[in-house]
């Protein structure tokens, strides 16, 4: 086997030219037979196996810099840097993330997971190289899908401006995750019918020249003016006119090709694009018939592609889909958009329904939210579906656009809370907090399937900002018998005695439910309320239990800085309710990948460690 | 006098054609004359009055919905609808927001503030109309400067496939608050002179055709390509390219051209860009000699153009300004980064002294922030400056790019607090609390203005993430007398009595100063202490002021919501401390705009209302 030469960094250049191509097959065989038993982003690395040889061919690792955009695409630099042995334990706790991380490897540059970050970070090792006047290249790797985040183009537009080297390689399978949109996809695909040109090119400039009069002529008028003849025969003229210049488009499964053209880009005196195609899922059918489905996947038969766990339940993202359609079918103002998740929010069923109410706008959540907010000045009713990490990324939008304007726009925040393998850069875990330091807005999350339909539709019809937060996975299927009709900024009781209120956000309903039950056949007498309001905060249950009990308890998935727990802290301080706070949350560090049940007992939000910490809080309260 | 005939939306299309040059010249002396009294936008302003006359002969409002960019630069929007009384009172309490706003008028379409919104706004707007099938036109008015942040991009790549009307009015005057640097920025400056392209045209497609063979064949050769011709002979081609109409360069001062080529807008059926140029501070000599200056400006003597106040002490930016060039001098691996407020930052003294370690991103905090962290990876020490209202937009970067990483990045955060006369969208009243839920992250604040540079070199060498948060505005001279040395995490005790301790986070020192001396006089025992940190708490500090005191105050201009008082009485309930609490800041609302202290008057933020807080609250204590 030819993968096992590789030891680690740079032990391909040892590599006889005539061992790449059965190389690239067996790294394809790898990642297939490995991903098929984990899990993990297949399609991503299957298209870019001969670019990251390439890639490792052409620079010296740890000295040059590699920085992935997304990164979920480096498991085949991850098997040629010495972490084949990692790919067991691929995205476990405890075991090999599926992003670069630099403190799993020196020749991991730069940590990444969400989009488009990489030419700003690549940008930023250039400029310290260029000021310490080190020698060394630095390449950033970015996904078309990528590019139709604004930061990329913000860095783009910085990138411009260089005068060393700085190499941009564009892998341009034609996907986001799922299909690509919008004008620069378009304009790429122009590029990427562009061997018109490259001939074109010639064929101009010669026959311009033999024309005496006329010819010289026109090439002489063309030079005049600001960008000149190249304006008329070169490809990605665009970045050009920026200042970028641009090789390509190469074959992105030729390592020969792909060596060749990034060695020309080494001595670029500014910044380079080069221009890649590649095909996701590259070498393994299923995948390339189906990039979305295999884009991350979890364990499947390798002869079918079909997947090893059929799923089974309804997940929350499966009830607000549904849910959704239901509303878009009796009210023509609902629309929804999602930032290139239509698969992953569930918003694929909304589209297909109602193409015309239905907008993916790309890895473009900033873009997203502003333009839900022109959506609902318009007299929409907008839908905004995306993934709490992400919404992160339009934390301003959120405040300057939707409610400063109390405009009715509704964020459904999928994978709140912790989610598992794809870890900390993907945990969503502060949006409690960041969502409740905006005026205007309204928070809330439900115990299970039935509320979370019931919480959709209240969302809206609410005709104000809302923010709907639920987990990925399963919904929630017990607590069936609760069904309060849900009342703006009010809690549910669930359980009413006395000593000890537990007070929960959302899906942490089926652990305080294991709690209350522990705590009850020890003896303890346990209230059990469920927020559903995180803002505005239920003042009236929170003096309602007061008086019968010595213990308020708050369970949340979130920081607990600025969460739900310390706006009830807050009430009760303010209100003298006299009552003792325990918070229970996630502590003030990032929580790193693994299965969600290890993660819980890890930070502390399982049932054993709550239970003991409740009983512990109480019996030191009776002490006093 | 002509202005006077406008006193509604639409009075200018009852004016004859020989009274529009006149009207404009009364436009601007109104605006030098009112803005020169009240202070305000005055170059931005005075940049666009033809093409503000030119949108308003050409568009119904409020049918047709104008949106403008950021809003600086609506004053003749305001004017020809009817607000000329308004600017007496601009911008103070009460009065006339210096921006758009829904609330003041139904011919301001969208509430802006912050850059690059315009689009994704308008084009929610025209996806609202297509879909309730209603007919008006939605034209979005950005600026050059604006079209370096990202979230313009995301939105232009969605507009590429509007099948209806919008038009983008590029308002191109090659700055942004200051000069505008960057690709994009080249790529326009290609597109301004370009007039020797529209020649270059007819001539070439002239000159081929005459060719009997060759040019027929090159002809035929470019139509054979995707774009083909088009490529060859029309400005803007990236816009086309990506599906967008480029009409223009067109003379931002000829209102007759403008009437036209917006007419001409109108007819496209797809999203169509019209460039327009224009000259920052046109009509009036010292702004247009000095556009930065008279960007946003206080009140100015019109014959010289000189400030009516000159300032006098120091502001908080000067003490950054300096101290930073100061250490830059002996560090060389301090590097500074602003996103376009080189200026409004101070960074401008940085740059003069050191060009090659200095960097002007545009209007792009995310990439700042991503490419300061690819600064710090890459072994430099990045200071970035911004405004806490513009650091909302980059809350993803600074979790996922920095601390999670635990890169030294140090964020200089101006502007933090109450900010006074640009209102909602600019006060920085989030950023204690956001910055809080962050793990890896200090956040620290000075008390005055030698506590300021002790902390721009502590936040220097610190090694981590860190955020230094200070207000706009004098720095305070007072407290000079207490100076001890910083160390992580430690408060200040000023000054150690029993009963009351008030706790206070940066900038609120004077006031909380003044309410403890209040306080003394009518006889309460009252200590003080500066938080220095509000990230990570100092929980010794209140383990040991808890023995002797009954009450804990904090004061802090930042939503309560997540701020400092949260974070203290968090650790007060849990540590069980037994000490009441009462936590002062920013109530959950927006802030209009207004002068500061009567804005604090407002939100209780004043020393007379803090002492009445406090002693209603101690009396209430005493009492149980």
């Amino acid at each position: 086997m030819i993968l096992e030469k590789i030891q680690k960094e740079n032990d391909i250049k040892e590599l006889e030219p005539e061992e790449l191509g059965p190389l690239a097959e067996e790294i394809r065989e790898f990642l297939i037979e490995k991903i098929s038993n984990t899990g993990g982003h297949l399609a991503s690395n299957l298209g870019v196996v001969e670019l990251t040889m390439a890639l490792h061919l052409v620079f010296d690792l740890p000295d040059d810099k590699l920085i992935w955009d997304v990164g979920h695409q480096a498991y085949t630099h991850k098997l040629l840097t010495g972490r084949r042995a990692g790919f067991d334990d691929l995205r476990k706790y405890g075991g090999m993330s599926g992003f670069p991380k630099r403190k799993e490897s020196d020749c991991d540059a730069f940590d990444t997971g969400h989009s488009s970050t990489s030419i700003s970070a690549g940008l930023g090792y250039v400029a310290a190289r260029d000021i310490l006047g080190e020698e060394h290249h630095v390449v950033s790797i970015i996904g078309d899908g990528s590019m139709t985040g604004g930061m990329a183009y913000e860095a783009l537009n910085n990138a411009a401006r260089l005068k060393s080297n700085f190499i941009i390689v564009l892998n341009d399978n034609n996907m986001s995750i799922s299909e690509n949109v919008g004008g620069m996809s378009r304009y790429l695909n122009g590029l990427r019918t562009a061997e018109a040109y490259v001939g074109l090119k010639k064929g101009v400039e010669d026959t311009l020249m033999k024309i005496p009069v006329q010819g010289e002529k026109i090439v002489h008028q063309m030079k005049k003016t600001k960008s000149g003849l190249k304006q008329l025969i070169v490809p990605g003229m665009f970045f050009e006119d920026m200042g970028i210049t641009y090789l390509g488009p190469v074959d992105g499964h030729d390592v020969r090709k792909l060596y060749k053209i990034l060695n020309e880009a080494k001595r670029v005196d500014h910044a380079v694009l080069v221009h890649v195609l590649t095909k996701k899922g590259k070498g393994y059918e299923p995948a390339e018939k189906n990039p979305s489905r295999f884009h991350g996947t979890g364990p499947f038969v390798i002869e079918t592609g079909e997947a090893k766990s059929s799923g089974g339940k309804d997940s929350y993202t499966d009830v607000f889909s549904k849910v959704l359609c239901d509303i878009g079918r009796h009210d023509e103002k609902v629309t929804a958009i999602t930032a290139a998740m239509a698969g992953g929010t569930g918003l694929d069923r909304f589209q297909k329904y109602f193409p015309d109410r239905f907008f993916d706008v790309g890895i473009a959540e900033e873009h997203a939210l502003t333009f839900a907010a022109g959506l609902a000045a318009g007299g929409m009713k907008p839908v905004v579906a995306l993934y709490s990490s992400f919404l992160q990324r339009a934390y301003d939008q959120t405040i300057h656009d939707i409610c400063l304007q109390k405009l009715p726009v509704v964020l459904a925040v999928d994978r709140a809370g912790l989610v598992g393998s794809d870890g900390e850069t993907h945990q969503g875990l502060f949006d409690l907090s960041f969502l409740s330091t905006i005026p205007n807005m309204t928070v809330m999350s439900p115990k299970n399937r039935w509320e979370m339909a019931d919480m959709v539709r209240f969302a809206v019809d609410f005709g104000y900002p809302v923010a709907l937060r639920y987990p990925r996975g399963e919904a929630y299927e017990g607590l069936k018998e609760f069904r309060e009709k849900l009342q703006y900024g009010r809690s549910e009781i669930l359980y009413e005695e006395e000593d000890i209120a537990i007070f929960f956000v959302g899906h942490m309903a089926s652990i305080a439910e294991k709690v209350r039950i522990r705590l009850k056949d020890i003896g303890y007498s346990c209230s059990l309320v469920n927020a559903r309001f995180v803002k505005p905060l239920d003042q009236d249950v929170l003096e309602q239990l007061a008086a019968e009990h010595e213990l308020f308890v708050t369970i949340e998935e979130n920081v607990l800085t600025g969460g739900y727990g310390e706006q009830v802290l807050e009430y009760v301080s303010r209100a003298r309710l006299g009552v003792h706070m325990l918070n229970i949350g996630i502590p003030d560090d990032y929580v790193e990948h693994g299965n969600v049940d290890v993660l819980r007992r890890e930070v502390g939000l399982d049932e054993e460690t709550i239970v003991k910490q409740i009983i512990t809080e109480y019996l030191t309260i009776r002490k006093e």
